[in-house]
């Protein structure tokens, strides 16, 4: 299994403060964690306040499970690029005997991989991936283009690491632009001003940067390369345990990517493009905490008043 | 991998409907689908209902991810008696060679079984398992007993079905007690009261009946008779699609099983045990919409009224 990303001092400093005021509690597994109450709400009301921000986008809401079609997964060729990151659910398909070998292996923590088999599902790594093939499967999208709101979908990265910023399981709000190749990077790009103005509003420092996707290998690093080079990805950066800002919302341009993998249209012709914002509900939850204290009543009027309005 | 439930006629009509209404959108998976706002709108509803009828519980709040730490699964014995149901996480912790390989396969929708190896996690089968261990960990409970609401979490049944009631990824709200035998039982029977008549209130039509789990195999045969003969779980059921009613709400007894086995204890001492509410969210939804129709603008006033206030 890939291998543990240790915490730094600070890192460990604001996990543990975290679980000592109640707001995340810890499992077995690092980088998952379950979510005492004032975090999930503070959580939500971060979901409530990118929702009221949305407002005037005119986007169709929709929402996915966790799991998503492990042949869609194929399709938009994400093993190719980030196989160290997929989540594919395995099952077991066996008999009486088998059932029972499976039985007391399990109990004993022993290794059964032999006793199960792929399933069609795997756990979805980013919240607009359901969106394409859905979209595409009604025919044209109208000119110059539609956005799609998939709302705060579970996603997941298999990325053990000791840094709270770093979960395996999280919430992420994403926002999907569908249309023509000017439209989508216009309404990125548009996005970035707003979302920074917005961020800042509640008090948290930015630093916004042209980022890349961490790709898989010594290939990967060629597409970074080529993704930075063509500025497809930007990223918004706020400070959370320490000095290296983590990034809390990413603005991506896939180009005709899922346009061309899932036969995405236009009406009228031409060529579709596509462009998304990925939103980290509880990076951004845990940035405010990092700026505003770990006693959430006590945090300032106006940012208080701003989340639970 | 297990063997597809057909539909029946009706079962077949009614997600044609709900699929044509907008309200469910069909995958390439039988039994995950995406939600269209509206559908999503009245889950969401259900659940804000069931918060105010737990209001008064006292319950202490908490939730967790999709995805739980495999080993707690193992050392609660699900496999004995659900291994076909379970989702198990497996991932990639190859080097170059081995991840070329697996981009080619994958997007030839080939078999890359032997690429991958189980990780650390499983799908959460029940909304509930994480709060045992979350609540043995914080040392004894206060007599006679507590109650936990871990929300509305993403569960998963790997049964593929094409009976739209029977989706393999939904949202099972639970309430969970933790205490003395007596005060569990009491507390279990009291719910099934105050659920049944807050159900009819919406204008469900109601089967009350013991039921059992879908245990596997011959064994299992005589598990769920033993469950039966101790009364240890209730179901509230009502129509779908179709005569046959669908288990909407589940009353569970589970005796000194998690207690036993998480080593929970008991304020001044004495056994305890375990008792939880399954509500399925979904199920309680469509419920709505068998009962009221798929144009929800057009449900009775008072109805409308219950649900969206």
């Amino acid at each position: 299994m890939p291998e543990l990303r240790t915490a730094t001092a600070e890192q460990r400093e604001f996990a543990d403060g975290m679980v000592e005021h109640g707001l995340l509690l810890r499992s077995e597994v690092p980088g998952l964690y379950g979510r005492g109450h004032r975090f999930e709400d503070l959580r939500r009301r971060v979901d409530d306040m990118l929702t009221a921000t949305f407002a005037g986008e005119g986007a169709e809401r929709m929402s996915f499970p966790p799991l998503m079609p492990r042949r869609q997964l194929e399709t938009m060729e994400y093993h190719a690029s980030f196989p160290h990151l997929i989540g594919t659910v395995f099952g077991f398909d066996g008999g009486e005997r088998e059932a029972a070998d499976l039985a007391v292996t399990a109990v004993a923590h022993g290794d059964y991989t032999d006793a199960l088999g792929l399933s069609e599902l795997v756990v979805t790594p980013a919240t607009c991936y359901p969106v394409y093939p859905a979209i595409a499967a009604r025919g044209p999208v109208s000119a110059p283009g539609i956005s799609v709101d998939p709302g705060d979908g579970w996603v997941f990265r298999h990325e053990p690491s000791e840094d709270p910023a770093r979960m395996q399981c999280f919430h992420m709000r994403e926002l999907v632009r569908i249309g023509a190749p000017d439209d989508v990077v216009a309404w990125r790009d548009r996005w970035r001003e707003t979302l920074v103005e917005r961020y800042r509003s509640l008090g948290l420092e930015l630093v916004v940067e042209l980022a890349n996707d961490p790709f898989f290998g010594r290939g990967g690093k060629i597409m970074a390369r080529q993704q930075r080079a063509q500025e497809l990805k930007w990223e918004v950066m706020a400070p959370i345990a320490g000095p290296e800002p983590t990034a809390i919302t990413s603005f991506n341009y896939h180009e005709d990517h899922f346009g061309k993998i899932f036969g995405l249209e236009l009406e009228g012709g031409g060529e579709v493009h596509s462009g998304c914002l990925g939103l980290g509900e509880e990076r951004i939850a845990l940035a405010l905490v990092a700026a505003h204290g770990m006693d959430l009543d006590a945090w300032p009027g106006e940012i208080r008043a701003a989340l639970w309005p």
